[in-house]
């Protein structure tokens, strides 16, 4: 039984951790941190959890909780989780960060993009990026694992395959991505209210969004050259979800069975990884709820590109999800043990 | 290993048995029956069952399904499971029927209410109105069940121990119901599309919804005397969820201490009703994608009535979740295997 | 011209009024007020004026605005109002305010629900309750207008004829209303979030809401009684719309024409109120964006009750709209002016 | 007084129509056509025309209504206004087609995409492409009129200045599009149900959608030469809006103030075109109602792509609000009679 313990489960990520491992045959929660709420019984901030939670809210005595806890799941705003790490810390217990702390290997690229000054540059050379399908065997051995972005996930994983083959020119890769409104966290703010966001769709940090480094390291490693992107999130008013169209030109043309067959080679035995069936693409709700990623793919002769399609459930692949998913990998167990969930529909 | 058959897989409450079924550990899905989507795979119409799901749609072969199948739910409009259900079909397998053909015990009252006449009225007698937590003790040897109604399941739970208890006029029983869309099913009828529902809500049924008498009968049961109320659901634009606001008369001024005792009398040990703390109502958002139903009431000194709330998934208690739950119960298992699911919010 | 103020302009009621009084034929406006926003243009707070409102917001200055303004419309919190008349500025200016302060003649009974002292008492004797098809009279002379609530403007215009007319058990009145978010308003709650309201439905200020005092009142006089209600309000996942089922005991039994009748002798020439057609019930998407009140009711004969029914856009009739239907009555031009607006569907 | 005749009035833009051009100082509508409600009144397809429009549905019957109405707006699937159009109306009344059947000017490709075969060739030619931000004079004169895609109106007036200008290189144009669900019609299908398209969004069309040639049509003049880009539509769960995000690689490196003095270069004195402040980008929700397109752009030093945004209501300034328009214009009369409708918010 792996003793876990959350930072931040009162967020919309650290509910849904909650979630996720209550129904986990293999694991256990031993710790609800909230700085908010610390002292409310944690079912009073989410009532599905009524008479199936019965803790209460605790605070963020990473000490405490790293003798208690087999794995720390931080899932805080950026540079909480760079301000506890230590070896101390790390001897005794797994992190893993769903903050951005770790994600990006550059320290100044991340203090340029995320305007804050990163408290533990040592640990981001350790730190192992945790995009499962990917990173599999180094997670197997990390202590520390910074858990992806919800963006990067969705985007990375439906452009992996033909980046990593060298398909496409990554010169002319744009990504225009599309989230739920959980994606913006539950801090009250205006711009966040029901009437503010419902029937509505904007584009937001045109040019300057946080997750475009994230996205560009990865497909940097993934094609071995360094690779520009622009990317573009919308905010659509739905609850959960992300949906990720990515653009780039053909190096070469290229038939449907030929490009099927290199998604193929890298997903075919992915369990979260389902690549459709011909001219079936990604829409979220048949995602939701659970850890699975959907893409797909569309070849246009006519202007010579590809158009890679990709959806996740934001708040599961793209954080909690993903999260247990590392957990499983660290600890030994089957990789979807306890996220064998089906996506609720409607 | 139950080995169950579905009639009627495509519809919502069809497809929510298979979501359910699915992660069941006692139970497996033989027959994906679907009228309009013979011979179609099923991960073509429900997109979340892909490389889940691999059967393809079978026709409403009852006889064929009788021998592979130890239970039949017929997921299907009024009037079909009436049709089919015969001696020899209940000599060889078990039926929950989620239609409304075996809920009312009086056909003639049934057959106003409908509208059309009931093809086998021989089996009314036999069947088991499946409201498990009321009945229970029938529900383990019957071989038909008549798997209640949304609102029916709803209303009832809320105001039972009252009505049981003789604490309430039951002259003066008002309902208000309020119904997520996913209720109206998944026939193309203008009324139903996205901008015909959205950003409204209306009452319908008004006087005449098909539940009144399926409420009246169970209400009349529990109080010992004929009853008759009112019941108004109204539409409201949200996937799931029913919350059924109930009022009537308190015949003698209890407090709120008096009340809950009664409504914990009922309630205490039943897995999948939480009677909810004082001042905390119920809200559908906190059931969604469980079996529970939230209930709670508030006295108001002023009028001398007793507010009523109820809250249930419809598709989940209001139906498929239910019908599980019911075959539990039949099959001799814990009546919860397969439906401590953890409401998925948001 | 008629010059008008606005205090509490970028609140959800006082954007609705700028949206009215722009495009009103005879009304210009002379001063956005907003506390938050001060010195910031308003449009930068509402995108929709872009180009079209060049404005600056103001503080909160009444004695400089009622030198301006012939009418001043106060869209802000309970208290406020209160706080700032004076016979100075009603010999001034005229003043209708959008909040609950001069609504309730008995003080006790106002600062009873809303838990705060009166700052004006002198002032609530004069006021006329603006619900303009039951007091058009005084409201033609008043100097001071409390603009009703919404969930109370619903109410009573849909209760109102079988009140007057004595003809329901004004014992048995149970009002189960619903509204759209925006009647939280725009301040920046976790409760009101996109995801925590989105995709539920739930009641609220059960037996204490506080417009049911104002309901109780407008139904005393009516009725010519002292009336109590049981008045329970929902919260629904739309951005505007209340809807309000009532239901009562009809005294003797009424036919659909002879109810009918009452209803039209009220309405029939009334621009704003719409008695349907049988059978037909009010849904708000017929009404949203206008300052119309759709009705009906429908005679349950099994019960001897009568379910009465209204919807209405409370941002338009329930606020803005009929604060502009006052305006329009105490300036002498048509009732409608600058109101024939067709609602706005889909 | 213009006479306007309606074929399709019981669509979403159909409707939409009716609700302008009611509140239009200079027109009259004299025919609510409906192929599918002849003889129905209008009112009761349309619950929020109720005591506003008092007629019933006519038929199709295209020469008696050329005898009665100056224009005649087809509201209509493709094919229809084609099949309907000859020399002899067109000498009697004015067209505006709001379906596609004239905006292709090359019968081939129309027949291509639209895969249907063009009734009326001949009138082709004559047709005038209704973007009237673009072909004002053209439309002033004209007796048939192709009224604009939603899509390409919001692409291309986003697009336009930078096209024209030779700003952008053509080939690497791509168009990333959300819409809402009005736009996929009142036709009951299962695809457009609210379960269906609630709490998700998907792309749909992609790379075979058929506003595409419209769209490298309007581009290909605009810049002079051939033009085919890359464009994904996107189904939005929300009622009304489109916004399109383009992407280019600028020729040259641009400033802001450069690019901005482009578009105020071609949109300054458009009063429907409202180019917003630096950093401020279009959001559907701000012009909802209204027949404005607020459009703005991002440069992307990085990577040297401009990403140029617009937004517009899909209903209004995409179909119904823009056939006003261009009945305005044809008619004599100030381009924005009847349509200065400030948006609606929330």
């Amino acid at each position: 039984m792996v003793k876990a313990g959350i930072i931040g489960s009162t967020g919309y990520a650290g509910q849904e951790l909650v979630r996720i491992l209550l129904q986990h045959p293999e694991a256990e929660i031993v710790w609800y941190g909230s700085k908010s709420y610390i002292d409310k019984r944690y079912s009073e901030v989410f009532g599905n959890m009524f008479q199936i939670v019965d803790d209460t809210c605790m605070g963020e005595n990473i000490e405490e909780l790293a003798d208690k806890a087999d794995v720390i799941f931080t899932a805080t705003p950026q540079g909480l989780c760079s301000s506890l790490v230590s070896e101390d810390i790390l001897k005794k217990t797994k992190i893993i960060d769903l903050s951005a702390d770790f994600r990006i290997k550059d320290i100044e690229k991340y203090e340029k993009w995320y305007g804050i000054r990163h408290q533990s540059p040592s640990f981001v050379k350790e730190a192992v990026y945790g995009l499962c399908e990917i990173n599999r065997k180094d997670i197997k051995d990390a202590r520390l694992i910074a858990n992806p972005g919800c963006f990067p996930t969705c985007t990375v994983l439906s452009i992996y395959p033909m980046a990593k083959e060298g398909l496409i020119d990554m010169d002319t890769v744009i990504t225009d991505a599309k989230s739920g409104v959980s994606g913006a966290g539950r801090g009250a703010k205006t711009a966040n209210l029901y009437c503010e966001v419902n029937e509505s769709i904007k584009p937001y940090g045109v040019t300057v969004h946080r997750h475009t480094p994230e996205i560009e390291d990865q497909l940097s490693y993934a094609s071995g050259r360094d690779v520009l992107i622009n990317f573009t999130p919308h905010l659509v008013p739905m609850n959960r979800g992300i949906l990720a169209t990515s653009y780039a030109r053909l190096k070469e043309k290229l038939s449907y069975s030929e490009v099927k067959a290199v998604y193929d080679k890298y997903y075919k035995n992915e369990y979260f990884v389902r690549v459709l069936d011909e001219n079936v693409f990604p829409e979220t709700r048949w995602v939701e709820g659970s850890n699975f990623t959907d893409v797909n793919f569309k070849i246009d002769e006519r202007t010579g590109r590809i158009i890679m399609m990709g959806a996740i459930d934001n708040v599961v692949k793209g954080a909690a999800g993903q999260a247990v998913q590392n957990m499983n990998i660290m600890f030994g167990l089957e990789e979807n043990t306890g996220l064998k969930i089906v996506p609720m529909f409607p």
